[in-house]
């Protein structure tokens, strides 16, 4: 399943009858409609000069300084002169790997991992290789083991990519006391890591832990994104990293797509200048815990025994893991006939794994709908396991 | 001079005492402002939930469609399914070139050529072989040599990337003549056409040329652009390609940003909804032509001789070449330290030449500014051509 069924995916589940736990869309109707419009409206009227112009392909100045306080929040010091300004962390993503990888080269992801990420790494010919995780997010022992065994092959591993924070799909966080450990394994083998942190200040309990990039300045290019903490529409995300990567980004920045729009930048510096953007941030955040309760109350209540599931800390996601022997991917078209859609897991592996998993997302329906959707799932699944129990496993091979 | 140094050389051009001829900016302080903000504004209260969210990748459906109620106004006739929504038209250029070159592939592309275009067609590392043109634009009996003699050298040809009318930085436009026997020496070639025509709206003498796209479905590809129509602060632009093509550029396009920006997109769905855009490109029309009239006024009155230059019919740019023996890049500091600056013509070549000429804008300039940047670039010219005569040529190497 790729990125481009996945899509196909959620138009069928975006119809109105379906309770849609596929997405990933944050709850933007969440943000003060009005007062974001008047605030557009003013920053036309005032300098549509240069909101309606080109501008540097690194981003605008004044945002790269709004970014680095951002970040500030969660412990990680950078200089604006580190960031680059990107249209979504999609395109960080495809920019670090347009410059790092060659056909055939290596790159270490989570088992499993961001389906926009494998897309990225597909187009440029990398080979992913997964590294297990657990409840505490990647193994530090298991990515050893794969830099070892991958290295031994005699081929180049070019950087791991992590989630570490509140993780798509897994719904897993890096444990505090793994955080050191992973970046030690990578420094000793010469690996850069690309952290990708979209959900880092979503988190529902606690002090969130400090990202890798707060932890160290080399070694790590740090991807951000406005797209779950403003509005995914406006396609505002940057990446940070030490000035040889980063000039390499901004001549890829400018060959891609010349500037990043001043339209959405000079929107998202003037929100972060006027308007309550922590307050919004805390709404959000409790938005979606509330969500997250209502999905694992349904999933308790509800999903037939031979389940298991993440509890996800923060962000949108959790990882469901089916009764033995069932094929979520198979299983799709049955669900949507009972009106609820997920992304089965296959699509985020890169080697074909994941067929017993889906994600399930909390993030935009309401916690009414999550209930009612996860009803239905149950169902779903009752009734593939009745099918199980009365003409064997054959038939789920045709399923 | 590669891509990011015509961006330095933007940052010191843009110094307010220096009359820039260098940019390529449209002048979007012509819009309504007010009215652009108002109408934003309303989108955002009414419509904030689908402007801030993310959408398909291929863009908008509404959008799409007003694109070919666009197109049509050159007589270019195509189904929204044909059309991708991109990042600027520059993202066009650069998926395109992902899809197509491998390394050492060779594109055609007009000398001059556009500088954003020579940057992706780089990126991917395609050889450019520039095929020559005249005040008519690209020479027919030329392109028909240039493909015969790479392909006899035994290289691939992947396409002729062109910019048929009010051509940047040439200035220069592909007669009516000429059109079919372009088509004809691609089709018999079974070569590629990329068409950028970011400018076609924008011309200043009668019923302007029909694109190539509109002479053919077959064997095209054609590149629009809302940056010099309504803003290009909002990065919009879109290509229309047969499906095999429009399918790959979707699946790279997802790869690459996921989608374009919701907000852009509606912003201009709603401008064309709404607002007066036919007559606004009328506005744009009748003041680029204000200004090409004060610039072609300026070199003429005070140009030494040995100068030439081009008469654009639409468009922002004039080519002008300097006299024997003057190098527009070595000049420049002295014409930034006389404050104007120009693009030194070596920009818009991918293999080194072009030293004797330089491209001069007149889109953001106000006429009298143009006049007085002409006033002072003469002066220049004048001073070098005075060092020439007094030390002779050897001078010039060092300059």
């Amino acid at each position: 399943m790729v990125a481009s069924e996945i899509r196909a995916l959620f138009a069928v589940a975006s119809r109105p009858e379906i309770v849609s736990l596929a997405g990933g869309s944050p709850f933007v109707s969440a943000l003060p409609l009005d007062a974001v419009g008047d605030m557009v409206a003013r920053l036309i009227a005032s300098q549509g000069q240069d909101a309606l112009q080109y501008c540097a392909a690194q981003g605008d100045l004044r945002l790269r300084e709004q970014i680095c306080e951002v970040m500030s929040l969660e412990g990680v010091v950078a200089h604006p002169d580190e960031v680059v300004v990107t249209v979504g962390s999609q395109q960080a993503l495809d920019l670090i790997t347009r410059i790092f990888v060659d056909p055939g080269d290596v790159v270490l992801a989570e088992a499993p991992s961001y389906v926009g990420a494998l897309g990225a790494f597909a187009a440029y010919q990398a080979e992913v290789v997964h590294v297990p995780m657990d409840e505490s997010g990647l193994i530090p022992e298991a990515l050893s083991a794969a830099i070892e065994r991958v290295t031994a092959e005699g081929r180049t591993i070019k950087f791991l990519y992590t989630v570490p924070s509140f993780h798509n799909p897994a719904g897993v966080t890096l444990a505090e006391s793994r955080r050191a450990e992973v970046l030690r394994v990578c420094e000793r083998a010469g690996l850069l890591v690309i952290e990708d942190n979209p959900y880092g200040l979503l988190g529902f309990e606690g002090t969130p832990l400090r990202p890798l990039r707060a932890r160290t300045r080399d070694g790590v290019v740090y991807l951000g994104s406005f797209s779950k903490t403003i509005a995914a529409g406006l396609r505002v995300g940057w990446a940070v990293a030490p000035a040889a990567v980063r000039d390499k980004l901004v001549l890829a920045a400018e060959s891609a797509v010349l500037c990043p729009a001043s339209f959405a930048q000079l929107t998202v510096r003037e929100y972060l200048s006027t308007q309550p953007w922590r307050e919004q941030i805390k709404t959000f955040r409790e938005l979606y815990r509330e969500r997250r309760d209502a999905m694992l109350q349904a999933l308790t209540a509800m999903m037939p025994s031979g389940c298991a599931w993440t509890t996800p800390a923060g962000g949108f996601f959790v990882w469901l893991r089916l009764p033995e022997g069932i094929d979520a991917k198979a299983m799709l078209p049955r669900a949507v006939s009972s009106r609820v859609a997920y992304v089965p897991g296959t699509g985020f592996y890169a080697d074909g794994s994941g067929a017993g998993h889906a994600r399930l997302c909390y993030s935009l329906p309401s916690p009414d709908q999550i209930s009612e959707g996860v009803r239905r799932l149950a169902g779903v699944v009752d009734a593939e396991l009745t099918l199980r129990e009365e003409f064997g496993p054959v038939l789920r091979r045709h399923g």
